[in-house]
């Protein structure tokens, strides 16, 4: 028998933290999806407590000695690898004081709370006085982290989220991006002018949504065990792996938003539902990187959702919900029309998957330079202006609402989460050329028996968690680390 | 300037814990009300780590200093009684050792969830197995508590619900109640033969029955800033004073029972949504008693709820939502002929205001000898099945699910709970007796304003808290303690 003494302290430690952690994530899906506006202050102080109660578990004294201990003992290869993450999460907890995450979550949940009315109200001077707050206090944590790491305060923030991921790589990859990009998009914008597309003129009633909703989860193979679907202002993926909750937001004049954005949520839902029980509540156990989760939303939701073989799925539904006078609209060619066009447009998370990586990269560069300390929060609306301007030749001059304040992640400081979104498309297309190459990907779609596709995932991604570092598990999954080609040459067969 | 070095320690400390206690209750909540099964392993243990962490909050090693030294200090009447009440709390919870918390925790969270399938399909069997180590668990607890204080293993567990009530003054109350409310009961029966109600016959979809609870909950003051409705198995009042969760459960053939839950629940809600904000987080600011909390559901319920004026206010939605071939039915008279219907039934939260206490005098008589190990587990059917049959003429013999399976309460070891339910109904009585000298309460319902009627309760009981002993309280509302006779001429007046 083996002796991992302080390696099994470790890990009973962060099965206890992930119990806590289990609460917030239930408390904070309630507060996004169920709250009533009145319970908010008690909210945000309950959630501020918790935090502080995890920081001090995560920096408990003793865990020096444990982790000391632990590295002299004889490990299995998944023993090795947790104490790694377990490692990561420590060092990564434990440089910020107590006194700041405590005073980061309030002002993040108070900014958060306030920017649910606010955003609506366009009412930028009224955010900027929480949001001030929040970039100041976030600034503070950047310079700790990047100092610690010998990096760059973004580049400490960055590698939260994307571990191994560093500023100088994204920016040869969104350089390489930049390079060839806008001359595709105008191309395909230019090409699909000739394409003519039915309106949707329907009311699209929530409830019946909710139904189309639910119906594209079964055949995405969603666990309705383990899970539900609520709704939401802004989409997420939260609660536990064991119990996984998805928000969509309705709007009554367009069914698409919600689910392409069910479909989305239920990559992220798939992949948490997919992690190694084994593991549960240790960091080894958990999604690789918030990329590598978005590689999954995006598979599902660009790779698989928006494709032929799963439109011609939904049609017959859709017809039978909302048809109508209007039932050409619903047939596979229009929905197959409708879900890839591509246009410039304001909003991020209703952007096509062409136009998706420049609202990306705009965002990039200013949380960069913000963290960086080059920008001020109050220069963010004129140049977010300029570079949507320069980007997709659109402007939001005093347009707050559909500009710098549409995003729920810079309200809680989660600066350095944005480049996720575009390398999850990057990986998404690497991960469909390498599958195509051993199974036959749109038979299995029309089917409607997609599970072939799932084992494929769960055997490559999913069950591996974070047993590998990032290009480990791309390299097992695909032959290579990540490749921006493959994205570029999916958006060529796909639009052109 | 006071000198409350000490006593501030202590309040601080209550804060915290009532932050936790708050992730704790939203998360109760959504284990009921929201949770897919799959989730409940996690929510368990998640639960049981909340459990345990707040036993050792309440079992901090300093607070014995620091109850010491508050006691020496200049205090102000709010104080004392915060102080009176932090050390009631700390003393019914450092008695109990940390490990029997947390395996009671997971043995009542593993019994309720088995229970809520195991009701329906009649599994006494299955049940029992769980069941056995939740009783084992609670007489250990009921032991130490009673060897604490001096008292009966019952009392122990009693003095949790109801602090300063006695198995010796319960039985007294409940002797008194048996020795007139048998005929009583019988001679209501003979009188209401000769009434002819018309029958219900509709189907009650559960969205229009939720928007006829909607309008009834709004009626009564509910404030849905700071609360919400949904559905649950087991209809109960959770969330915290600024957020307060009820539910009640649909069924599409029987509208009454979910209306006249919520109205329950609005009580309780009310009365929670009622305390004092600047004594939010401490003992002091929380409800008085068990019974004082049903008081307030009950008063709610049968005191406004199943009055003709009450009934008159609805009547008009009921004919508008259900109404169609049957609209009579849903005329004033029918409706308060069916709302105050008499008859000896199986279900405790089906009975009426005259048989229910029936239903608490047979379980306080269980779980008294069951925690005062006079009788085994085991011998719960049978001894069920004679006592319904003494009191209410009805035989549950192996029919679990109708009889000793039906509530939650001792599904999580909550023995001593159940005589709450009856003091309320009698504190109710009393407390509307009380008031009827001050306004006049049936012209107030007429008007659709009832805000005088919250008025009263506010001033008399909401914003009072624990500040109060339960006897001080009820004397200064009623001027007297409690007096059973303001509940049997309640009958007389609505019944006779």
């Amino acid at each position: 028998m083996k002796n991992s003494n302080y390696f099994e302290k470790l890990s009973k430690h962060f099965v206890k933290m992930s119990r806590f952690a289990h609460l917030g994530a239930i408390c904070g899906w309630d507060q996004a999806a169920m709250m009533p506006t009145g319970g908010n202050q008690a909210r945000s102080e309950a959630m501020a407590e918790l935090a502080l109660h995890m920081h001090e578990l995560q920096n408990k004294p003793e865990l020096a000695d444990w982790y000391d201990g632990a590295a002299l003992e004889d490990l299995s290869f998944e023993q090795s690898a947790s104490l790694r993450e377990m490692r990561r999460v420590w060092q990564n907890s434990r440089i910020i004081p107590a006194d700041l995450v405590e005073a980061k979550s309030l002002a993040g949940s108070k900014c958060e709370h306030a920017w649910r009315t606010q955003r609506g109200e366009n009412d930028w001077d009224g955010f900027a006085k929480n949001f001030e707050h929040v970039v100041k206090l976030s600034q503070e944590e950047a310079q700790i982290r990047g100092e610690k790491n010998g990096t760059s305060p973004y580049d400490g923030m960055l590698n939260l989220y994307e571990p191994g991921m560093t500023t100088k790589a994204l920016d040869g990859i969104f350089q390489n991006v930049k390079s060839w990009l806008p001359a595709m998009t105008q191309e395909i914008i230019e090409k699909q002018k000739s394409e003519s597309i039915i309106d949707f003129e329907n009311i699209f009633e929530e409830e019946k949504q909710k139904q189309l909703g639910l119906e594209a989860m079964k055949i995405l193979g969603f666990d309705f065990d383990h899970g539900r679907l609520d709704a939401s202002v802004h989409p997420f993926c939260g609660g536990i792996p064991s119990d996984v909750r998805i928000t969509t937001r309705y709007d009554e004049a367009d069914f698409e938003f919600a689910l392409m954005g069910v479909v989305h949520e239920t990559g992220h839902a798939c992949y948490e539902q997919g992690l190694p029980k084994s593991l549960a509540g240790l960091p080894s156990g958990e999604a690789r990187s918030m990329g590598i989760h978005e590689s999954q939303s995006l598979f599902f939701e660009m790779q698989l959702g928006r494709s032929r073989e799963f439109l011609e799925l939904l049609s017959p539904s859709l017809q039978n919900l909302f048809g109508g006078q209007n039932s050409d609209a619903f047939g596979a060619d229009n929905l197959v029309k409708s879900a890839t066009r591509v246009k410039a447009g304001f909003i991020r998370v209703d952007a096509d998957e062409a136009t998706y990586p420049a609202h990306v990269i705009l965002r990039y560069e200013i949380e960069r330079d913000l963290m960086n300390g080059v920008i001020d929060y109050s220069d963010i609306p004129e140049i977010w202006n300029l570079k949507m301007q320069e980007a997709l030749g659109v402007s939001t001059k005093g347009n707050y609402k559909d500009g710098c304040m549409q995003d729920i992640h810079w309200t809680d400081g989660a600066f350095g989460y944005f480049p996720s979104y575009t390398l999850g498309a990057m990986y998404a297309a690497q991960f469909k050329a390498a599958m195509a190459k051993q199974i036959d990907i749109d038979t299995i779609i029309k089917s409607k028996d997609l599970s072939p596709i799932f084992n494929w995932l769960n055997d490559a991604i999913w069950s591996k968690a974070s047993l590998l570092s990032t290009d480990e598990l791309v390299s097992a999954a695909t032959g290579e680390v990540l490749n921006a080609d493959h994205f570029k040459a999916h958006l060529m067969t796909r639009y052109l």
